[in-house]
């Protein structure tokens, strides 16, 4: 063995050494642990994504255990705050609750999610509670395939319940409908001005509404709107098959409301597992993802290729011009691609 | 030159006089030609595809100058009767209008959209109407990419209005809408009962709605539904930037507000083109379908990758039953494709 070959070999025996033990470390559910792989998976370094892999395939026989609950709404629909009340109820009877964030874009303007971690400081307090700061960058595909490998993780550290909270902006809502298996949408009162500022067909991803602040001087105008959602909801195609997307009041001040929406998340749950609506979701949602970093990949490989570079610009000129067929030009792209592959 | 060379000399020249002439006809307006055009760029056969691009290619500096016009509505809303009285009435006055449909598959039972000529018997006699039937097979994508094709060859034979009729069945709208300048959804008395039948998202894609058989009895009934509509519109976000979304009651029976649907759309594409909302749309598909042929063409090339093929489904199997992680099964397929590129 040559001494470059003997100190590779070495580099590599300690690495993977290190994933093992990291991948121990996370089934005994220590935290520094997970937090130390979550940081490994979201690395875009190659020989941190090497090691994450290696880390998470022992752990994928461990995953999947646990309800994956998304929360979506518009800022200021208080998420921060209703997580930290849902997120309290539920580890204080014991269950062991995951916050993870999906965050599309690292310069979003006065919204980083969880970046402050204060916003839900009495539930970071909780032993039964793990909460993931967002220092997310990059690209949304990258985000939605390092979460979803994050949810395994968490999972596999023993977690009964994985929150993951959008920004709700409208961009991150159906990349994380494809990684729960209970969307919620939190609403202020005055159903129709905030419907006016939400991105289109949201209302048709969850499975249920909660009209959130519902409590003194708001209770009836809450008690309104919830009644205004329930009579869109009867309009739209349900999200889930033989679930009726239900609308409901609560409110993170007083408490009310939280428990019964615990409550309806189990009773959804039980029924998808019956009918297995639940596993054929989850099954579709493993092959969607596999197709979706597919997808990725191949255009990625196609667009940053050296001769496709260098010709597309004018191409595509050509083709808005009107001097060029799309398929015409679409062949003279894919034939720069397959005939310089590497 | 050897005799084989010589054939197949003698063959490229014909075909290329071939496609130069049937380019001269649809230039003329030559209807036969126009047809025979259109069979062509249906056509799957790789040398009418070649062909077609030939012909296609020296059209395009004539194309572009029609208003392109798409019509969805449920079965049943009134699409071929509507077609007909609007088509007749801008025949009537000078305009040039053809018709085509996009249907997503070959197979829909109870609704060959205009496979049935006689559905538009007055239209089609007219002299200034075309009307394609609808023979299409393939893909949702395939029909996609040759209606677009189609439409430039209708407008370099000068029609002023391309009018494109979706099946109405909720898969081909969002496809028809980036082909067309203006969309029009048509739909019938009862705006809750036909809005649960309909495909989510489809309201954010018009520009307008039109109650149709607002007539007789229908009358006061189709007048209500409009403002129900109208209330909906409001809560939504337009499909067009500088646009709000209008809802209309029309009847293509007495002729009650086509015409001021046909205002209605000069008054939409003159706006359009002051502000450039018009045309930063059409370059914007062009690009699209651009990419979207690229991606594509990824696709086809990725899955019919032999090698791919060979271990594609017990990869995705191990993936499913999480003994395989999403991102080391992507490596291994990709792998495949990469290191076999032919």
């Amino acid at each position: 063995m040559t001494k470059h070959a003997r100190k590779k070999f070495i580099k590599k025996e300690r690495s993977e050494q290190s994933a093992k033990q990291l991948t121990k470390a996370i089934l005994n559910g220590n935290r520094k642990a997970l937090f130390k792989a979550i940081t490994l998976i979201e690395s875009n370094a190659q020989h941190h994504q090497e090691r994450a892999q290696e880390m998470l395939q022992p752990l994928l026989a461990y995953a999947g255990r646990s309800i994956r609950i998304g929360i979506t709404g518009v800022p200021g629909a208080g998420k921060s705050t209703f997580i930290e009340a849902f997120g309290k109820l539920l580890c204080d009877q014991g269950y062991r609750v995951a916050v993870l964030a999906v965050d599309p874009s690292s310069t979003v303007n006065g919204g980083s999610i969880l970046g402050d971690k204060t916003r839900m400081e009495e539930l970071a307090k909780h032993e039964n509670a793990f909460i993931r700061p967002s220092p997310s960058s990059g690209t949304l595909g990258g985000v939605h395939k390092k979460t979803r490998e994050t949810i395994i993780a968490c999972e596999a550290a023993g977690f009964d319940l994985i929150i993951i909270e959008t920004v709700g902006i409208g961009q991150s809502e159906s990349v994380v409908r494809g990684m729960v298996d209970f969307f919620l949408m939190l609403v202020l009162t005055g159903a129709g001005d905030e419907l006016q500022g939400m991105k289109k067909g949201v209302l048709e991803l969850v499975d249920a509404i909660a009209v959130n602040k519902a409590d003194g001087d708001n209770l009836k105008l809450a008690i309104k709107t919830r009644r205004e959602y329930a009579q869109i909801l009867h309009l739209l195609r349900p999200a889930t098959i033989g679930w009726e997307t239900k609308a409901v009041t609560c409110s993170s001040l007083t408490g009310d409301g939280i428990e019964s929406i615990w409550s309806m998340i189990q009773n959804f749950t039980e029924l998808g597992k019956t009918s297995s609506v639940f596993y054929d979701r989850r099954n579709a949602q493993v092959s969607e993802w596999l197709h979706a970093m597919i997808k990725d990949r191949l255009e990625l490989s196609f667009y940053q290729h050296e001769k496709v570079g260098e010709i597309r610009n004018s191409i595509e000129a050509d083709v808005i011009q009107g001097k060029l067929t799309v398929t015409k030009a679409t062949d003279q792209l894919f034939r720069a691609y397959q005939d310089n592959k590497k």
